[in-house]
């Protein structure tokens, strides 16, 4: 890796508390979060040779305080550090930061401490491609199998995953990875949308967004289901009738049902050709998580987005729990332990789709969908990028969606990196935004 | 119940991050937790009648400052209510303060955001008991089996505990009442030691130590292992030549181990006759524990104090993968969600062992414990109560354990208030415990 010439060490972190009102148009509405303020707790790291990097705590609006609140906590294992050594070893940044002897009390491994060292990790891995000058998904795509999983921890993992199978699979993914960056560069990646299908919208303005989601290109459409299945059923077949039989159809009910609501439930949906049910139960429940995916197949059972840590997805995909496997950016602890989930995924042959949506995690899970083709499961199929049409002008690279596909990002980075002029108007609770409340 | 002749309602509350430097003299070290500084995120609820209710966040230090401002957060859901209408519906705010829609997020239903939930929760309840005049443990074992199902939510554990099934259980239960009430006041609850064994001690302080739990009438002990096997074998043998063959001995792993390794080492300490093994491994690993539990048996396995929800819990019941249940006090989200776990623990027939030592989660877990006695489980048979003996000294109503039993606290409350000069002493960073570093 190339490294400045003079040392530098990490300074002071920038943090803002980042919020926008997504609740007055329900924006983003669902079965178990009906009012969501999209919010970041960002961070911006410095060092004292003037480079910076970004990433942020996506939350929904209260407790964004508390998300700030940890990355401070992390703050003081990462100020003071040599950025050249640390850069050379994030697995091992990762082993320290997670594994704190005071600080893993607070989760461990999970909830607001575990995002926030997540949110550090990330920018630091922003930092690292900013330097190197790729965008994150070409710098983790150019790494070898070696380097790869010394980014892992396999701790509590290696009843199911060894370093030495990860080494074996990623081995294996590297061939023809050449021409897999090639076709990502030409074609993009595969994406579906979310945008047409928030439980708050009239039925006039869900038809009205189907059309304007097939006219864009896409193939693949979900929806909000959870709050009442009679309601659910009559939204999903008007959608089925909008769009005909060959559109993809996916259904999320956010954690709404019981496990044997949730079976119950699918059912009635099956009959309008649904691909997936998304969050059908607690994103804890790897047992009935299980019980669902036996009883409603072939609808997959998909879930990901709260799931809080490696541990758990080694759980979900071994068992079987989950067919479609959806990784957050900003839910466990940054790059490394998403690398950790890939490889566990690709060792079960599940698809990873992403979570994205909110503010900004669009920008940066397309980095890691993009690096499992390239070097990990090497294939798009049965594998979509969500996609959720909001907030994006907020960043300096937005995510380029056309023709129902993400274009690869370009820019050194993570695309996590917002404009200064939405820091000061949304910072809350002084900036413009929110002060006029 | 009875309520105050004038309506009140909770004002702001008061927290204190308060820590003792636990780490100087290794009290509490373990395989993850080498130099832990027992802190508490500690809240005073006041309402404008003029009472009062005490709880806390428990942690080992660094993050407790995450804890309290997540305890402020909670703050915004609580202060305002009616106070008489709030606790005459404790099921009803459990449900508002663990679902709200934008704080669920940092979790869901997990870390920090959840622990501060419940120790807000637990100092509702602190304020209730005081008012009632009663011990927690009385008061809640003068609830009917009805009023208690009423504080439990069983959202996610319907397919494996109803409403009505928990009714029976506890209806069942509620028979022999006054008789336990009786010999609980009589002779106390059974408890064990975890003093003597911390990974930090030398052999001869362990030495030392166990003579004076073997006179202090404890039968039960609990030594520390997970650092290196060789050294716990050791260590192990040790210990049962020094308590003779029928002494009751069990050892904790806290995590350290892979799934693998935990049934390696736990055969190779088992010819010294070991009850149970805590934390093996991963808390979230409820398939890793059942796989332990049937290739150790009949070692138990035990855990708990790391697990994070009653959804985990409901896994490792159901599953087997837990032989002893390990609730905490403060990790879970208060009285109402501990409710929950100890009525599937009945459902299993698992008994509850809790957790307890650090800061004050003796104080408050007794309260827990008697109450499974007096009206859940109906038995201490495989059951003991934790007991480490150190800074009991800062509560207003420390515990009173002798001849290896825990007494019933006697006065109104949870235990769980701080005498004002520690408060002072040791607030963090200002107090002159800290001051001086």
């Amino acid at each position: 890796m190339p490294s400045s010439s003079v040392s530098s060490a990490f300074t002071e972190f920038e943090l803002v508390d980042v919020r926008f009102p997504t609740s007055l148009e329900l924006d983003g509405s669902d079965a178990m979060n009906p009012d969501p303020d999209y919010s970041a707790a960002y961070v911006v790291l410095h060092t004292s040779g003037g480079e910076s990097g970004f990433g942020f705590v996506f939350t929904i609006g209260r407790g964004n305080e508390v998300a700030v609140a940890a990355i401070r906590a992390v703050e003081r294992l990462v100020t003071g550090l040599d950025v050249d050594s640390t850069l050379a070893d994030l697995g091992g940044l990762w082993r320290r930061l997670v594994h704190d002897s005071q600080l893993r009390w607070l989760g461990p491994e999970k909830g607001v401490v575990h995002m926030a060292i997540g949110a550090v990790v990330n920018a630091i891995w922003d930092l690292r491609a900013r330097r190197e000058g790729k965008p994150l998904w070409r710098l983790l795509g150019d790494l070898s199998p070696h380097e790869l999983v010394d980014l892992i921890d396999f701790r509590h993992l290696t009843d199911v995953l060894t370093r030495e199978e990860a080494l074996d699979i990623l081995t294996a993914a590297a061939e023809g990875k050449q021409q897999r960056i090639d076709a990502l560069l030409a074609d993009g990646y595969p994406a579906y949308t979310t945008s047409a299908g928030w439980l708050g919208y009239s039925d006039d303005k869900v038809t009205r967004l189907v059309g304007e989601a097939l006219r864009d290109g896409f193939t693949h459409l979900k929806l909000k289901v959870g709050a009442d299945i009679v309601d659910d059923e009559r939204r999903v077949a008007l959608v089925r009738r909008l769009v005909g039989p060959d559109v993809v159809l996916s259904v999320d009910a956010n954690q709404a049902w019981e496990v044997d609501e949730a079976i119950e439930n699918v059912r009635r949906l099956t009959p309008y050709g649904i691909r997936w049910i998304e969050e059908p139960t607690s994103p804890d429940d790897v047992l009935g998580h299980r019980r669902i995916a036996e009883a409603v197949a072939p609808v997959l059972v998909a879930s990901g987005e709260h799931v809080a840590n490696r541990v758990m997805f080694k759980q979900l995909l071994a068992s079987g729990a989950i067919d479609v496997c959806q990784i957050d950016a900003c839910r466990v602890a940054g790059v490394n332990e998403n690398l950790a989930i890939l490889v566990l995924a690709a060792k079960f042959g599940v698809p990873v789709c992403p979570h994205a949506g909110g503010v900004g995690l669009c920008e940066v899970v397309q980095h890691l969908a993009m690096f499992d083709y390239v070097a990990v499961s090497g294939s798009t199929d049965g594998r979509w990028l969500e996609f959720v049409d909001h907030l994006h002008e907020h960043f300096v690279e937005p995510v380029r969606v056309s023709g129902g596909r993400y274009a690869a990002p370009v820019l050194p980075g993570s695309s996590a990196q917002v404009h200064q002029e939405t820091l000061r108007t949304n910072r809350y609770p002084e900036g413009e935004v929110w002060a006029a409340r």
